[in-house]
């Protein structure tokens, strides 16, 4: 790499480009932005959630300047106690964020070593060789932040996660002005949210969401029980205002929930009268009429309390007919069918469940086509990097810069891993860093790789059948029937013929001649035959004895 | 049952009630309407696809005195082959469902056996006390039917998968007159399709899909690769249309799209000149700018050409940039992941695809909250019955029906295996029957159950570890080291501290006093160390051979 280049490096989970993480680089001295994780596709068994690969940085940990977060969820967020562990850089954030961190490196571990600084939206922190200005982002949680990175190549915009809102819940709009003395000033390059890029129009501003609670609180007369994610502190502002004017009391349900409403509430990020809240034992004793009980699981996971009241498992209190649960949310791709799943559920179980589908109650916090032409306009950049989305919101988001004018070879799509070189005047392709992601299953990191994970689709789809073979020790005959048993494969009958014609083939495997590797040649003729049998290929795994 | 009540019975797969088959019963006679198939979800590791258990037909096969089947669709076909095993009765289909029909069974045998009858919408026919009139209805399949039933105890109407379309490709609208007839006789009962009724409005008509069409044919100058179902016959259609405007030439690809092409073309459904077809040969070998091909695989199945194309593993062609894919169709709740794999990774080999989303190349075929109170009122029945949706769709259905003045006790919300009895003034609930479904997989019907599932989970979640003891058969010492090894749970390092340590727990067991099931103890030690050192939980199987 060139010395007076600026490299660009999108890090991190699966096929969203710089979602969890992007590398910005100069001279050698590294800004990070970000550190999140993603949540396991629906054939990654056994997988909690994915990390990206940060050997990159490991590789360089003394060079790393500075770690920058833009805003408190998740896929921003989730990895820094892994990161952290690695490279000991100073990490920047703005107070809600912070408090965030504060929350879950406090209970993973790792508060104590985290050199953690505050920024506020307008502040300017100097970053290595760049000069970073922090400027206000709406979006679906309060005090997210973009980046007006001045680099020694030029001025770079980083748009993390945002929308343009009007009205939003918090009343701080974004920061137009900045973004267009940006303009002002000459933007070399804009990297900006692509997750809306295939959705036309303007996103609706979370304002919205009250006229739904209005019409929901004002036709209810059970009880109202609402999910949603627990770091969305701008809807526990939207479910406290509606509480309140319709007379009822609010109790939050869920560790995670009450710990960042608690937060929230002491860094002045949610105004919720005392009077409001009560606890959910409380709750109970009250009339159903006055209560709204605020809880996590919109996503349907079959352990949160949403998919433990589906089930009828959870432990303080259990769904009842008038009851009306309220999903705002939306469900990460993926997670359909368990957020469908629990619907149907809740149905059964006599609840009036209402969802995005029917009104609404959740609105996305990401901009759509005219709010990315809009950014486009705003800060009229030379050269557009679409960033965060897959493959097909990239390009689509590279449609969209075409249209208002960004000529073709100056709109680059990149992949994690491939880094982009820029100078003042040109942007290329550079050298493309072998990066993957990393699974974290319970306390094991990246000790499940992808030889694991195909094992497990193979268990998963075709079980596997153990067959134990006791060879007389002189003789090498069989001392007794094969013991042949199955986990996840059709073998569970004693009598079952395919078991009985196993055996035949074992014994007659036998009675010819063994080349050596008696194991070998068992696991190959009874792979043979079950798939000819049931068009399966189980894994069969043999062992031998001799007695 | 008393013997004047009508039985109403719904049957099939999963949560989608009543869609795959539906059961009237009068005094001990049955009319069955649809044979259909669910397919797997995510977690239902290995199901190739799901059939209702029909034991319920099984025990009064003598008594089914007929099986209609309203239109061509997998999930009201898919489960002929193995409902004519069980049940010897005639078939009535329209033409173009008996040519799907026939083209199925042929294929998975049984056709020889099956006593077809065709039927136009218009006749009637007499099943046992049933008089069955035959009504077309618009889907995204031609030739749809509904159903009018004259029972003992009052008319019932069957409506089955259907929109209102006003311009339907085929120029065959639905037959509003022989409903407001139906109407005019009185409707004891509506049974409805509920698929969309989370959807405000009236689903656009098949036709915008041409529009559609003209903007892809007009802006593209390289080849242009259409997917749909094999069983989308009006897609074919206005492909081949649109490939004619613009002077193209058509190739269409797979088995199962080619003899449904031949066979709706043969019996006059598909309207397209010999001179615009090539075989993909040919096309080939033509001028990229002259060429589309229609395939399957927009479900983004692995082994469909679509998938086959994303992942570079197609045997005849491959996606080359330039080419333009259209994927024209709607992604199967819990497909969505696999359909966006597909489309990204026909972005990485250079192709520019386009999906519902960016422009619509596809129309739902099912009605919307419009149409479904238009059906209402058309047919102005006592009784109103949700059917063909989850139990949300079937909640919405009743909300919608409950708005246009059906009284809330009027409507029935049941789910599979649930009856209700109807006589001329009352509908009650009724037995409820032990039902459930059957997991197809390869050869297998039915076999892998529940508990296999289960298994298959835990395998695909935690993997197995596999323990090899070898104990000498006099002192019950070890011979040797225990040989652990694992399938899907990390234990691949020989080095392995974790390894290491289950050796040890192995042997500290033989030391201690051995209970008489060492092979039990094992598993339960091994088991505990597992979880607390990883949080996961294999399968331990322990296999011991003495010496």
């Amino acid at each position: 790499m060139k010395a007076n280049k600026l490299r660009i490096l999108p890090l991190g989970g699966l096929g969203e480009v710089g979602r969890n993480m992007m590398v910005y680089e100069y001279g050698g001295e590294i800004l990070v932005v970000d550190t999140g994780l993603m949540f396991p596709e629906n054939d990654m068994h056994g997988v909690d959630y994915i990390i990206p690969d940060i050997s990159y940085l490991i590789e360089r940990r003394n060079k790393v300047r500075g770690i920058i977060i833009t805003h408190g969820h998740e896929d921003h967020t989730g990895a820094i106690k892994h990161v952290l562990a690695e490279v000991n850089a100073p990490v920047y954030a703005t107070p809600l964020t912070r408090g965030l961190l504060e929350v879950k490196l406090g209970k993973q571990g790792g508060l104590d070593r985290a050199n953690l600084h505050t920024v506020q939206a307008g502040d300017t922190v100097q970053v290595g060789p760049f000069k970073v200005e922090f400027f206000h982002v709406c979006h679906s949680i309060p005090d997210g932040v973009g980046l007006g990175i001045t680099t020694p190549v030029g001025l770079i915009v980083h748009q993390s996660d945002y929308k343009f809102d009007h009205t939003p819940v918090d009343n701080w709009p974004s920061d137009y002005a900045k973004l267009a003395e940006f303009s002002q000033r000459g933007v070399l390059a804009l990297l900006a949210d692509s997750t809306n890029a295939e959705r036309p129009g303007w996103t609706p501003s979370e304002r919205v969401i009250d006229g739904a609670f209005d019409t929901v609180f004002r036709e209810t007369e059970g009880r109202i029980i609402l999910a949603s994610f627990a770091s969305l502190i701008s809807r526990m502002q939207q479910v406290a205002a509606a509480t309140e004017r319709y007379g009822r009391k609010l109790a939050f349900v869920g560790t995670s929930m009450q710990d960042n409403m608690k937060m929230a509430r002491k860094l002045g990020y949610l105004d919720i009268d005392d009077k409001l809240i009560v606890s959910i034992e409380q709750a109970l004793t009250m009339p159903d009429k006055d209560v709204v009980i605020m809880c996590t699981g919109s996503q349907g996971e079959p352990t949160s309390i949403m998919g433990r009241l589906s089930t009828g498992t959870n432990r303080l209190f259990d769904i009842k007919p008038g009851d009306t649960v309220v999903l705002s949310s939306h469900p990460i791709p993926g997670n359909e069918e368990n957020v469908y799943r629990t619907i149907n559920r809740l149905f059964q179980r006599g609840a009036s469940v209402i969802h995005e589908a029917l009104a609404p109650v959740h609105v996305s916090g990401h901009a759509s086509q005219e709010e990315m032409k809009l950014l486009i306009h705003l800060t009229r950049p030379k050269f557009v990097i679409p960033i965060h989305g897959e493959l097909r919101h990239l390009h689509q988001h590279a449609r969209l810069a075409r249209q208002v004018g960004i000529p073709s070879e100056n709109i680059a799509i990149i992949e994690n891993g491939q880094s982009l070189e820029l100078d003042a005047d040109s942007m290329k392709l550079g050298e493309k860093v072998a990066t993957s992601f990393v699974f974290v299953e319970g306390s094991s990191v990246g000790e499940v790789d992808e030889d694991v994970m195909a094992e497990r689709e193979v268990l998963a789809r075709d079980g596997i059948v153990l067959v134990n073979l006791t060879l007389d020790r002189f003789s090498g005959s069989l001392r007794r029937d094969p013991q042949i048993s199955s986990r996840g494969f059709l073998l569970s009958r004693d009598s079952d013929s395919l078991l009985v014609e196993a055996r035949k083939r074992v014994q007659n495997l036998l009675n010819g001649s063994v080349n050596g590797n008696l194991a070998k040649d068992v696991e190959k003729e009874l792979g043979n035959l079950f798939y000819s049998e049931t068009h399966r290929r189980p894994i069969v795994y043999v062992t031998v004895a001799r007695e």
